[in-house]
């Protein structure tokens, strides 16, 4: 096996018990020593693959935001031939509300990421990367369900998608606060969308 | 002056230093000590006023909020006699978002706030009971939207003002990340707001 591979692996095995840590008990006290520790690991060895916190935080965001995609793929797969621009906007949102331990997982290290990012310019970069590149799949949506008479056509694609994802991610954080379970979240992303979906009622 | 007041304006001075820590770096690794040398007392002064982290915090996060409303009841004072449903919505949603430093400083110290308290019970008592009496006032204004024709009556208040707060929560986070200006934010708050006023259009 090649050695690119195994240290991939390792790198992987190292994210996944960052990940554990920061689903138990948040990442804010937790050191490259804890994660080395859960993760069966020396400090020393640990320091091999990640030279600092924040490398090993992108690293884990990253390969999570990965999983998730594959999640997300997967669901869409499972559904009819050609679903609905409507219904693929809602599997995503779905993937990305925290309904069960291993979404509540990676949207706790979304968090751990995010109080970072909010002081560290390089995480930040990494965030707007991110973040444009799922709008522009919301806006494909948005625009596909305009073309097809289901939305408004005053309604603007990137702001609709904008707006989908800022508000799940708002719906997430009052979720992971128990303010309301996270199947209620779900129910308003509907109610959000019936109201997006409702088609063109311009007098 | 009664000892009372001072002592409230004491623990006031010294939120007032968690919220610049917050500002500035973050407070996950403020220690009380930090604080207190932020606030220019001792550790053991600080202590006389807050036995535990968690308890300033909740404080701090109470004084700020109170701030807040504040700001909202003096921003709606300068309105027009009686202000429409939508532009106390808007006044009070632009109000929550990052658009200036004292803003700024408020949605961190909410940030860290936040963070604890998906792993702290006793903080997330606290969110459980605050979210719901702003639901409450956006969801007044909905309702008060329907009867005077302007928001189409199959909507349902509750939900809308949940969806409202999460919306502007999420934006924030963006926000605060620097993928967008906080002027996008609320453009986009506007852009929800129209579709949600855009009156009855049942066919």
């Amino acid at each position: 096996m090649p050695k690119r591979v195994d240290h991939e692996e390792r790198r992987q095995q190292i994210a996944e018990a960052l990940w554990r840590i920061a689903a138990a008990r948040g990442l804010e006290h937790a050191s490259l020593r804890d994660v080395a520790a859960e993760a069966g690991i020396s400090l020393g060895r640990l320091q091999h693959y990640f030279a600092s916190k924040g490398e090993m935080l992108v690293f884990a965001l990253d390969h999570i935001s990965g999983l998730g995609e594959q999640r997300i793929l997967a669901r869409i797969n499972t559904l009819p031939a050609t679903p609905s621009p409507r219904t693929i906007l809602r599997e995503c949102l779905a993937e990305m509300l925290p309904l069960d331990a291993e979404s509540r997982a990676a949207n706790l290290v979304q968090i751990a990421y995010f109080v970072r990012a909010v002081h560290d310019e390089r995480l930040r970069r990494h965030a707007k990367e991110g973040i444009p590149a799922l709008q522009a799949l919301f806006a494909d949506q948005v625009r596909a369900g305009i073309e097809r008479g289901e939305v408004a056509p005053e309604r603007d694609p990137q702001a609709e998608a904008t707006l989908l994802i800022a508000l799940t991610d708002g719906l997430t954080s009052f979720a992971l606060l128990d303010v309301y379970a996270p199947e209620r979240a779900l129910e308003l992303i509907d109610h959000h969308l019936d109201a997006l979906f409702s088609g063109n009622r311009q007098p």
